[in-house]
């Protein structure tokens, strides 16, 4: 059977001043930028959604995509045709990793056992084209918004049976993801929220969700999955109002019921704007908060309030993203997958390549970004100036707690002396971001 | 002197045939609801700095309001005049709390001990006009956020000297709070966040803050101050972004630093909108939290992206918030706090009665609208229905831990049936509750 | 064949005590209204659309709903069975009206042709079931944007090919609708406009619209519809920029290409708000140039950047809506039409009629808001006084063009006094619209 | 006295080398781009108002900034002072515009006389300034939106004596932009809008307007000034809702009163984002409408809902804002005026230029981009490609009118067959765009 993509040659770095569309002119993945693989840094992983299962359909139309494991054959053969395309695209593009959902590469069956059973039999499809390939994973999740039983919740459903089927396809999924070498096991609760408070109890639906990420704390370490257990924030869409709405109120839950050492967040570009935030923000706070695990790489529509998940191509805006990755010390068993897909009007085989392409080279030349913001050390010596007035003693005892209020408020008025602000040089340090994104 | 509003009746309570813009059409302050006068239940209070401060200035014009004292004297005889009016105006309105800010009732001196003796001096002529009229103080607070020496934030500011500086105010205020019998005392952390990442360490910051929140509640508690502490989220504005976001993030940052128990939220209608929220879900949350203090209530413009402290007027959004209200047993030492301003163009004596009228007859129909909605009960038997699988023995079970995720995974195999989706019935319940909002 | 309907009565007005959430308790088609049947005002129209069509599909999930009309049989024959559904639905709630799409109630075809014979063929079903119900069609439209052949536009569309297809598909249902005695034909542009200006000609574009629009003018009145032609504005989505986006930009339109007394604008609730004005905005502009054609009943969400299309419930805000309706004269062939559909939780055969139940029933008391508001005259006689300078000699000189800017500079110099300002009366005139809102 | 400015050498343009930061490093104002020199593309303007005027106030805080003429002498002593630092900082900077409001130069006086009179002298001393220094005015303008007389607008205010004191304002800035070669007038409404629509007829406001802006016309050309008339559009900001929306609404107005010949619009970045507008899509629909004129250059932050006039300094935004400018012929006698404030922590002097320095570089460096986009021709060749159907005979034929409705749909029944469509390339096109952002 010949490849839907066979016009595509394997993609190679050939370099900045390469006039080739299908070749990465930055993506250089030997490259050593402060003392590591460019590779290692980025560990980019296509997702299986949105370029091998989406049609192309949105809210007004139908799918604009015809690709030939779509339709002509019985789910579990077009699921394989589909493997067979994804790792085929995989290959030829070059990208280290590959994250996908249950329900992505295998067919919901008529009942649980034969979805069980799907998802059993291509869980060694994949193995396969893993080991024929070289491909890992870097992470494996569950799907438990999809289908119309979870409609008002997985974990957080007003019905305990319900509960009970998504914990089947959790224990799956993390079953298959150990087999399979991912690295990491993403929950992203779309549904776990709530359309009206009017239906909803809050309290209730959080002591559920809570219980849930114990029972697959638990879980993972029976198993002896050694991979990081991750939340992907989101503040809504699809519901009205969805519990991990960001990085902050993530971390809160996570403290509130003990799981804060065991559960870190999956950042997504896109989710971080719909909440308010920019990218940036979500990694600083996950990195403050000792909670920083992985990325979800994409960009929004500044314009848009959905999730529009285009790749991301703004290198000034990348670098800050990558900047504060770096500062935090990396990914660790993270990595950046592409939680993105081509629009609706790209219906050609390369466009997949040209999004992931796109993708990576901005992300490669963000990283060059990052690494000279780094290098150079004027930002941080700014800041080291900033604060310097808290590394004096008297700085390091209020801190301490070796001073109490009163202390201090009638220090101030036996000296009764005002300080004068000093300038935070905002456009001078914009302007130093700006010259680290020139060549 | 006369009085600037001697052409103002004292407001009573006439009905609601009353066609006396004057007057309460409503708000009856001894009526019963749920067993509790009124009063007791709304808490009403007004404002300081929106109502005898604020000149009308907005970031593209000067001062609309010519209040008598604006100008024209020595800064603490303008701010004399200025408790006159306020206590004047409390009277004929009949609200029986009100909120101040350090710098809203005293003068900013030429140094801290200056700025410090205006305070006390003016927090005496508070107590007087309190004996004499028998008004009360819901909360106090300092403005940590308006001076300039306050521009990089207060309690995480780069210059500890700046801390300093915020802890002799708010040293200051909480004393003024306890000797004028305040219920509550709010910390508003305007400044408390950034403009630019590139000159910000957000996780040396949160733990200035939570040192800065520590010393409070020390001091609290060493001079036997019973009332409540209380953060105000709200996302952004003025800074770029707050670090109190909002209720789930304040959550988030109090359990983090051991301060859930002695730190609530006072929640402000606007704020919970700006940060992606409805007000009931912000309520709701911190209900569930355990973190419900008391209430800034306002509305914003949906269409506006700032914080526009308009008063409320819907009476069925102000029942949802108020419902929350009710089911989580009422709001303790708290209250209803106009954070609202007129429109800068409402520039006459009566039109600050009929922002205060407005807002305290509309909070009043929606207690009425509320107390329906509890006592007629079908919105709360829909939720028990909802739940009630959670209440069989298999869901205690799973609530309280005692089945892991592989005895759940290998039940659903066993049984192997689906459970099929249950209708939410938002549209019935949201026509039970405007049935209420009607007479 | 039984009923999907048959456990749900016809439902009848049972006043305002009725506890039967199956009647309207407001909604009474024969009350009066400043003269006119309550029904006569309203002119409700059922969208076959979101009620009969969608299966509450959203782009994280498939569809909850499970019509007996949605598979099992020959498109043709589901086609029969939707319609007939539909006006059993129709008939046993009591709106007068309903509006479609062409591909709302036949099924594309394989070829243009079939796709044309297969609607002609639904359209003599549909005329049948008007016949025998007395139902009346508001307005019929033609799907331009759901086949993947729309995906970069109809009108607008690079390839006139498309623009052809578009243009048969739009002839039919102009065809359809003089023929099935439709009142107004709708033009939707969800596909107009672009993803991104880097693969757009706008000016191209917008040169290929008018001249579709010119087209359908043309065949209107050659073949002899006397309805209303409308134009819906829309922000954006599906489009990341749609050219209709909003009356005042779809004004501008119409009147660069001379169609400003040929087309009016169909102003639906939640495309107002979407496009960063209220509701009563988009009414008010239209009304003030001349093209206030038809309404889109539902609401959106103030939380959710997308259309959620909600039934309307919020009466105050209604009101407004309402009183703006009335002020510029009424809606002529107009009406209410809801664009709304039950939330996808909303399964059950019942949750279509609460949806519409409790949409008719607010929009029923937001019109005898908005009668109090008009019958009362307040509102008008302070708006009579803040213009009245206006009705000076002196204004109506300035007015009429009777004065040149040196004149009136000059003459300000002469006189040289300022203009003291006069309150706007906000919260005065607020207050009054609530007293309008009680019983 | 000395300069304010004294440590702050020239900026001179020094290379992409230079590690000085009060150096351009891209500005290089007589290097050639696309056959002209780079300052007579950019045509540069530095804004009066907030690097001169805003003391640092915001709505929660006080003046952060303390410049030697804000206060401690007559107010017109200041006035001379201030205007001798602006001039001071124009030689410094190097470029060659700058642009005023009345209000910014002049101080209110105590009657209308004393105001002309005070502007009338201080536009004498700008006079003698550009004499001195070769500074050249690219735009004036008259502030109608700061005093409380215009609380409730200028033109369209309900009181027409406030009409007549705009008409003396914009009388005298049209002059004084005449006496100083001023190469633009552009008109900003502010408080052209509403706070609310109780208060409000939009209709005569509307006429009030158009009759201000037909006075406006018909001076221009009597007094001889041959510059270009600039409406600003913005969404809301002070007021509610502005009538001047954004680019299509303003067409829509002018066309409607017959000004679109007259009057073009002064597009500012952050203003088309509060619209919901990409920059770029303001820049093509004014030049697809034949009516773009000016730029006011700065930027958003996407996270905030009001503007924020930052600096731009995302070179890739830019480029695509500049390409459209480029691909419109350019701005004639529009230029890019720099309505952007340092942020209010920016408190030094250098801040200032490190604020221009990085805007003027950035839009250098875009600039560049843009010529690469144009010179490659890639870009217009897929755009040609696209649309190359339209350049067939029919295509000419349907759009020059020469088919009916009936025509094209029998032309379709008749060949019955179904157009396939065509990738829109989204991805590539952005690939190729980054690739000319690189050096």
């Amino acid at each position: 059977m010949s490849s839907y993509f066979q016009d595509i040659p394997p993609i190679r770095f050939a370099g900045a001043a390469s006039e080739d569309p299908l070749s990465f002119r930055h993506y250089d993945a030997d490259r050593l930028v402060l003392g590591r693989r460019m590779a290692d840094h980025l560990r980019f992983a296509v997702c299986y959604w949105h370029s091998f299962c989406w049609t192309g359909l949105d809210p007004f139309g139908g799918g604009t995509f015809e690709r030939p494991w779509f339709e002509g054959a019985a789910p579990m053969v077009l699921a394989e045709r589909k493997a067979q395309a994804a790792f085929d695209f995989f290959e030829r593009l070059g990208a280290p990793y590959y994250c996908f959902h249950d329900r992505d590469v295998a067919p919901e069956g008529a009942t649980p056992r034969e979805s069980h059973e799907n998802f059993l039999r291509m869980v060694d499809v994949l193995g396969e084209h893993q080991q024929r390939t070289g491909m890992k994973l870097l992470w494996g999740t569950a799907n438990l918004f999809s289908h119309r039983r979870f409609m008002s919740g997985a974990a957080t459903n007003p019905d305990p049976r319900i509960f009970e089927l998504a914990a089947l396809q959790v224990r799956d999924a993390l079953d298959a993801t150990l087999r399979l070498g991912g690295e990491n096991y993403v929950l992203w609760g779309g549904r776990e929220g709530y359309e009206t408070l009017l239906n909803t109890r809050v309290g209730q639906e959080l002591d559920q969700f809570a219980r849930f990420l114990h029972l697959v704390v638990e879980y993972k370490h029976r198993i002896g999955f050694t991979g990081t257990l991750l939340i992907e924030p989101k503040p809504r869409e699809p519901s009205k109002h969805q519990y991990d709405f960001d990085t902050a109120t993530v971390y809160g839950f996570l403290a509130r019921h003990g799981l804060d050492k065991e559960i870190k967040v999956n950042i997504e570009a896109n989710h971080a704007t719909l909440s308010g935030h920019s990218f940036e923000h979500e990694i600083a706070t996950a990195a403050a908060l000792g909670i920083l695990g992985s990325i979800d790489m994409n960009r929004g529509d500044p314009q848009l309030g959905w999730d529009t998940d285009q790749f991301p191509n703004n290198v000034p805006e990348l670098a800050l993203a990558l900047y504060h990755i770096l500062q935090a010390g990396g990914l660790g068993t993270g990595g950046l997958n592409f939680d993105a897909k081509v629009r609706r009007q790209s219906i050609d085989a390369a466009d997949l390549f040209h999004g992931h392409i796109g993708g990576m080279d901005a992300c490669a030349r963000a990283l060059l970004v990052a690494e000279k913001m780094i290098t150079d050390g004027r930002l941080q010596a700014a800041l080291a100036q900033r604060y310097a007035g808290w590394d004096s003693a008297r700085g390091q005892a209020i801190l301490g707690g070796q001073l109490t209020l009163a202390d201090l408020a009638d220090a101030v008025l036996q000296h009764n002396t005002d300080t004068a602000p000093v300038s935070g040089r905002q456009e001078y340090l914009e302007n130093l971001v700006n010259r680290f994104c020139e060549p």
